[in-house]
């Protein structure tokens, strides 16, 4: 293990040199992005880094091809061409003046024109002979045609320095004195199992603390439409609880981050969200039950606008708005209109694939800009649920996995304590690892004994259990087992994400050779090593080389939605831009879903 | 007494054949009011009634010129020119088919259009193979762009039935079923002492029921002042108070009229709400402060169309609406706007005085459409507080005072019981007849009866407090005195409004002569006869025979702007245009204030 280090950013991490990779994959995984147009082939030359110290190799010849004369001097690297193997001191180069850096996504240009501005103004006092209304006095001080009744009613008499805040046209709140300088939002991305809000001063785009937590919700069904069935049996009270426990979270998360920032929370003044369909009915406290329940048709798809207080939200400004992205449909979401956003799908004249893993798996396949979708119920296994020795990505989960015939199974565990479990990546290398090593067949057995010669180095990980195979990876405070119910786990969702891949692929008459980019969204999805994603045939070999990871792009779109009016018009354009594939009802999708069982 | 009986409308009344007066002027004094454009000056022909039974004067000149053969024949007769004096039956005739008759106001014709309207829909279900959002199903069934955030969060899967309910071109709540036939409003204002309601079926007009009651604020002072710095003293809670008290109120009588309705108060979605400036800050809580402190300028005049929930008024449905009329500055309220528009005084051409006499006393003067306004503080004496025998207009309540010389005082008391004390239009009749016998000298002196000669009839009712002088003018459980603080109470509010009226006239630069007509607007108005204006020089001597009732044209206005957008338009257009003249910056209006204090 080596130490890579950015004083710049304040960032120290370890990474493995057992696992030859490059240095842009090493940081992707470190959820540090840095522009890579090309995806890390070397053609693009912009993941420029700056060398500060440690070791590097040679200056390639594609590098010496790349770089000027001065950055070379200067010590600037490429980092898709580097495979690092010592402990490093970098800095990473960004390549926009200003060009934000958020935690977890990477962020494209945008057109900076926030919803929320503010605009100071004076008021002076009525006379005997001009007994205009306060009213009038602010309308005319504020350029507007009407004072809203909730700004009316918080009015009293006096002169002075006033700020209007406004949402877009709209007059929204009115503050004493010149605030115009203090502007927050929160940018939010609501997954079923993680929820993510990064705090944002609107002036300058610059993102000021971010903050993570497991989705409340979970204590109500650890996939959504267990939640919905909560729903249905629960009722109103349900839907409540449920919005409660997803809007508290909220809250406390906004408030932990406004009180380290020593912020008051009466300066945010907008809260965006990205989500999935479910989730974003769940937030608003809107009737998910159609979600659940053929024909699949959503209670709402586009954009909403509304007051913060409405649904409970309350650590922002009295006046503070909530603004939800569009989403597609049930099962395409607004995560996932941010993310094909984010990704600028609709400006691209190649073959891409855009590929959100988690709990649900969504896909987008962009044809020259043409986009069709669909969803695939991946379940909770990728994320470390329902598997036998699973659990979060905390200390004492193993992340990676390698397994030499010689040393046996090589664990990477966060925190490097001692083993306690697997998180998602973590049983995704441990089954590539069994299934490259042949410890599973093709169609997921777990070998039995009995039909392997004596001396087999994998004879002494197979534990029995009665007549039931395990393979042992490890031992932590118990033994660390893989059974054959957590390779059917991953076989189940390995063959829901790949008969999505091939659906998609086939609906426009492609082939895998045919797509230019396959880009792998979210933040767990950044977890996942191109190695595991192959190795397990969640993706196709064919796609190897053109692997991508953007990050949380579903922040990142709520990032902008936040920043740029213009990105939010040009997403609720792209939401109605996309076409729905719906597997069920797709002709041959159950034998689809079945070859893709096989780990081949 | 004799009877007057209108037995379509179910109305039965009594009237005093000792006053000799038309029988419009005693429909008129019950509130019953017939079109009557020319005033009861005989010249439009337009107040017919039918004669039904009991005997009535034969037919004049003016109405054999007036009526056709046809009418005479069917016993029509013009209520201007009858004089009765027996039994009556009688029918009033609508001028217009539908015309409605609203208890307590003349209402002109208007174009109906209510702001609030319903439209009913089918809704289909989604197929797996369009999968199309109930939001936009229903967006299309209603043919609206945009289903707001209030209604969607109320939806839920399924198709079927409903009913779209709109304000203007707003949607604003969503029923189940063909609820279409279904839409009820209320119509109100608030005066400072007392709150009147309409509930009206806004698909006809028709007004359903009608309660009054004591606004509930007298609690917190009789006077918009005293109730101002109430609100002053005790802040935010003060101003919570205030508001508290009127909307409960409000409450209470929508309920009351829907319980002895059998209707649901669910099916009322607008209270449109004509009030003085002051009550209107009040019941929407807003800060009422700025109106009480020099230069007096409001918070808001402008017209509002509010959630009705927003304030606390829960009376009617979940997302009914308040509309409240536009006013012109913190003393000429929307109640003044009401009756200006009522009165048409925007279309006269001639010289017209509109005159509310309440607590407050507003006054406009239009002089062939171009209005000139003030307003002066009369206080509450003309309603029969601050009186030392004052009450409210209730049973027991002396309302009319006549002095014979030998039969002494003779009085009508409301609900022929025992006298208890005075209403206001007692006390301004006793006033009136004070002075036509010389109780009372022109400068509001009661007589010393050292100053009488024996054998005087007026001695026997000079009551002596040591050395104070009262005026006995009868006995109930205790005598009904008139005291010398009783005559300078009305001495003060009669010079109010006097010198208000002649400011008025002569900043227009015009006389008493040149005025064609003057209009008495109110409920409280309506009770007091010209006699009683005229004899205490509330209204100068000279418009004596110029003076017409035109009702409470407050909840007139209210009722308008339920049913007609256009006369909503009209009034906010008309609020625009008034001119407000400060009497107390205006020159020599202290003088004026003087000179208007004596009884000539």
């Amino acid at each position: 293990m080596r130490t890579i280090a950015l004083p710049r950013q304040n960032i120290k991490f370890t990474y493995d040199t057992d696992i030859k990779d490059s240095l842009l994959n090493i940081l992707i995984a470190q959820q540090i992005f840095i522009e890579s147009p090309c995806g890390g082939r070397s053609s693009c030359g912009k993941c420029k880094i700056k060398h500060l110290g440690g070791d590097l190799p040679p200056l390639s010849v594609d590098e010496e091809k790349r770089l000027t004369q001065k950055e070379i001097e200067e010590g600037i690297r490429l980092a898709c061409l580097i495979y690092p193997n010592t402990d490093l001191e970098i800095d990473i180069i960004d390549q926009e003046e200003n060009h934000p850096v958020l935690t977890g996504g990477y962020v494209p240009e945008y057109q900076r024109n926030p919803a929320i501005w503010k605009k100071p103004i004076e008021i002076t006092k009525p006379t005997l002979t001009d007994q205009t209304p306060y009213e009038v006095l602010f309308e005319k001080a504020l350029d507007i045609s009407h004072l809203p009744w909730d700004v009316l009613r918080q009015i009293s008499m006096g002169e002075g320095t006033y700020t209007g805040v406004f949402n877009q046209d709209q007059l929204i709140g009115l503050e004493k004195g010149d605030t115009s300088e203090l502007l927050y939002g929160v940018a939010v991305d609501i997954g079923t199992t993680t929820v993510v809000t990064s705090l944002i001063n609107l002036k300058t785009g610059e993102e000021i603390d971010s903050e993570a937590a497991i989705n409340a919700q979970k204590n109500f069904g650890q996939d959504v439409l267990t939640r919905i069935t909560y729903v249905l049996d629960h009722g109103k009270k349900g839907r409540n609880q449920l919005q409660t426990a997803i809007v508290d979270s909220l809250n406390e998360m906004i408030q932990t981050m406004c009180e380290r920032q020593k912020l008051s929370s009466s300066l945010i003044y907008e809260v965006a969200i990205a989500a999935n369909c479910t989730m974003m009915h769940m937030v608003l406290g809107v009737d998910p039950l159609s979600i659940g329940k053929s024909p699949y048709a959503p209670i709402f798809v586009e954009e909403k606008d509304i007051s913060a207080k409405e649904i409970g939200l309350t650590a922002l400004s009295s006046f503070g708005r909530v603004y939800c992205l569009p989403a597609v449909s049930s099962y395409i979401g607004a995560d996932i209109v941010a993310g094909a956003y984010v990704a600028k799908l609709h400006d691209r004249k190649d073959k891409v694939l855009f590929i959100d893993i988690g709990t649900n798996g969504e896909i987008v396949l962009s044809n020259g800009g043409k986009l069709v979708s669909c969803s695939c119920a991946a379940g909770p296994a990728l994320e470390g649920m329902n598997i036998s020795s699973g659990m979060r990505a905390a200390d004492g989960a193993i992340e990676e996995v390698h397994f030499h015939t010689e040393k046996g199974f090589i664990l990477k565990v966060i925190g490097d304590k001692t083993p306690v479990g697997l998180c998602g990546s973590g049983i995704l290398a441990a089954i590539r690892e069994l299934l490259k090593h042949n410890f599973i067949t093709v169609r997921g057995n777990i070998v039995k004994p009995e039909d392997l010669e004596g001396g087999d180095p994998r004879l002494s990980y197979i534990d029995l259990d009665g007549k039931k195979r395990r393979i042992c990876i490890g031992e932590g405070p118990t033994k660390i087992l893989i059974t054959q119910g957590d390779v059917r786990q991953v076989q189940l969702a390995k063959s829901a994400i790949l008969s999505g891949f091939v659906a998609l692929v086939n609906a426009m008459d492609l082939t895998f050779a045919d797509l230019d980019e396959v880009i792998v969204a979210g933040q767990f999805g950044a977890h996942l090593p191109v190695e595991s994603l192959v190795g397990t045939g969640i993706l196709p070999k064919a796609v190897k080389d053109r692997i991508t990871y953007i990050g949380n792009s579903s922040k990142t779109g709520a990032y902008l939605a936040l920043m740029s009016l213009e990105s939010r018009q040009e997403m609720a354009t792209l939401a109605k831009a996309f076409d729905y594939l719906e597997l069920s009802v797709t002709k041959g999708y159950e034998r689809l879903f079945v070859e893709c069982s096989q780990f081949n």
